[in-house]
């Protein structure tokens, strides 16, 4: 099953996403992840939903989606036609000796490194899945401490907007 | 009200976000955002889940959170001991003319130009909320076509972590 990823325009109000997640929980579809933020509109949010279903399922969603009352719209990002990005902070075990090979690390990644310790740094990047696993893969010798990553969000490349 | 930051280990299951997502609607309290990611460990996800409520519903609502199963750790993050960051990708319309200005724009903010075409550039920025307004309120002129954004994300400073 591949990962396939939804971008969904929401009325903002307080039960939808309750909505939402409870489709997804009542037929068992299987949400990768999940990242929800306000658009240039106040009244609307914008959710992007990544699952691993296959294109049958992955089409039954579409549908039940848009039969919910506080969407307005469903849209499907295309692989190569889309930009995915997460968040990740990743704080890592680091005394003063350890730092400069972290921020060399994060450097490459072009990552920034937003917290120091005497015993932790904290390395801030965005990028997509591979980039971020290619980073943690780095940072694992030094200890990681915690991990805190917002989900995938994205958006099509070139002119035009979901909601037109 | 003020905003009030909650970081939430939950097992990773499909049920999860839907029960959360239902504990504030059902109880009508206000999600001001909510992300949710992966954790150093497969079987466990760490929410982020901002809120603007008062100081004894901010404590109903981690009481509540704790009660439910698949709740591991609910620990309020403080303002001046917490690093707050948000994923937003802006989509501006932009000819060739405008394209040195959004550059240079995006720089001012440390953010990434991600896509360019005939007609659009695509910015990329983490910050908090102020950074992420006035990158928006810079835009605006040139008319930003859509946004996304990944919801709060945050992590406390120096050592030690949640989970502990």
């Amino acid at each position: 099953m591949k990962k396939h990823v939804l971008s969904v325009l929401v009325e903002n109000n307080s039960g939808v996403l309750s909505r939402i997640a409870g489709l997804f929980t009542r037929r068992g579809y299987n949400i990768d992840s999940l990242s929800v933020g306000t658009t240039e509109n106040p009244k609307i949010s914008r959710m992007t939903i990544s699952v691993l279903e296959d294109e049958s399922t992955l089409e039954q969603i579409r549908k039940q989606l848009n039969k919910l009352v506080p969407v307005i719209k469903v849209v499907r990002l295309e692989g190569d036609r889309s930009i995915y990005r997460e968040l990740v902070m990743i704080k890592v075990g680091a005394g003063v000796e350890d730092r400069s090979s972290i921020i060399d690390i994060a450097n490459i990644f072009r990552g920034n490194v937003v917290d120091v310790s005497s015993e932790s740094v904290v390395v801030e990047m965005t990028g997509d899945s591979n980039k971020i696993s290619g980073l943690l893969e780095m940072l694992k010798p030094f200890g990681i401490i915690e991990i805190v990553r917002t989900g995938l969000t994205g958006i099509q490349r070139g002119y035009g907007s979901i909601g037109e």
